[in-house]
């Protein structure tokens, strides 16, 4: 939860009353041992949603009346772009048992993991994770927020075209490239450098291969 | 894996060398242990890829020469895209230590899986979860969505090995690089060669530049 930036976690009639401060479970947390301590155990389901606007039942199996039905991406999206003073809760079942039919009727929407149709036992804590990971992916996207990146310069068209020429000079020099039968060796070359985005700095170097390439043929001097 | 409908698994010097058979392995398999049993063992990395056409890193760090970035999504639907005689590999490093540069640098993209600034630590199952979970979804979408027929071939990762390898031999006979010095040339070369997404006809060519490079610095016969 913590590495998808989600805090707020809820346990319903939990095993163990003080499972947020058993040995196991601060374990387990590796590190992420806020969200246990700021975790609120509740007797009922009812009084763990208290206060939220939409909660989602996750749970592939079909019951009658059921809320309707959306994949894990269309819930996120549709969680994330709702008012801000909204409040979701994802209701997750046991890993044994899952949700009851009466926790699914108290949700307004439920939602399925799309898993292979041959193997659909997802375990808990990776559902979790799934459903933590498209919320935070449903957040940036509806924030507007990229993913940082510097990238480098890319080249210019003058600096590309000066780079082909001089690697056909090389190549002609070192007896790659026959002037009478070019085999559209330049066009192939001039393809791969335009699906690699050639940056600034490449050209530098590449140019520094072309250049090694006329000097290898040059006549040595005496 | 298997929830999500994938089913190759490749090991690289494990620290046990019968894992796969190990009871805790399959414990852990809970039910899915023909992907245990059909996985395999490989001493290196590059014996792992081989065949393979396209490896993404999965790498949040960043590192010189590593070969481009993108988010988890833009990868999985990167890779769903292409053509269906493509073999990609998503490489994941060790729990503890993740991916060495070596191993980054052997790869044609690279992936990070977008999480909280503040707590970034995903632990290996849940990240091997969260692609599986993303390829899933994206062979979905792109089910049906025709890849033209006549799509170049991808090199293959032996292919592109021994592209790199000659063509290094190459611009050391024509002494552009200095063995003593190699000023992170080939990390360069790498780099933009991933980029590009080398075609099988492509590596053909440029061991043709290789190779002249290696004739032009031969003595000339009397």
């Amino acid at each position: 939860m913590k590495v998808m930036g989600l805090s707020r976690l809820a346990l319903v009639a939990p095993r163990y009353a003080d499972v947020t401060v058993r040995p196991d479970a601060i374990a387990f947390a590796s590190g992420a041992v806020d969200v246990l301590d700021a975790s609120h155990v509740h007797a009922t389901l009812d009084r763990a949603l208290a206060g939220t606007t939409h909660a989602i039942a996750m749970s592939a199996r079909d019951r009658e009346y059921a809320p309707p039905l959306s994949s894990l991406r269309e819930a996120a999206v549709d969680a994330m772009s709702r008012p801000p003073d909204t409040s979701i809760a994802f209701v997750f079942g046991s890993e044994r048992y899952g949700l009851s039919n009466d926790d699914v009727l108290r949700c307004q929407s439920r939602c399925r993991i799309e898993t292979s149709p041959d193997y659909a036992s997802l375990n808990l804590a990776q559902a979790v994770q799934l459903v933590a990971y498209e919320c935070r992916q449903a957040a940036l996207v509806s924030c507007g927020e990229a993913v940082a990146d510097d990238a480098p310069t890319a080249a210019t068209h003058e600096q590309r075209e000066a780079l082909i020429d001089h690697f056909e000079r090389g190549l002609l020099a070192i007896g790659y490239l026959d002037p009478d039968a070019p085999k559209k060796l330049m066009p192939r070359l001039r393809r791969l450098l335009a699906r690699a985005r050639l940056e600034h700095e490449e050209v530098q170097w590449l140019r520094g291969i072309a250049k090694a390439m006329l000097r290898a043929k040059e006549p040595v001097p005496r």
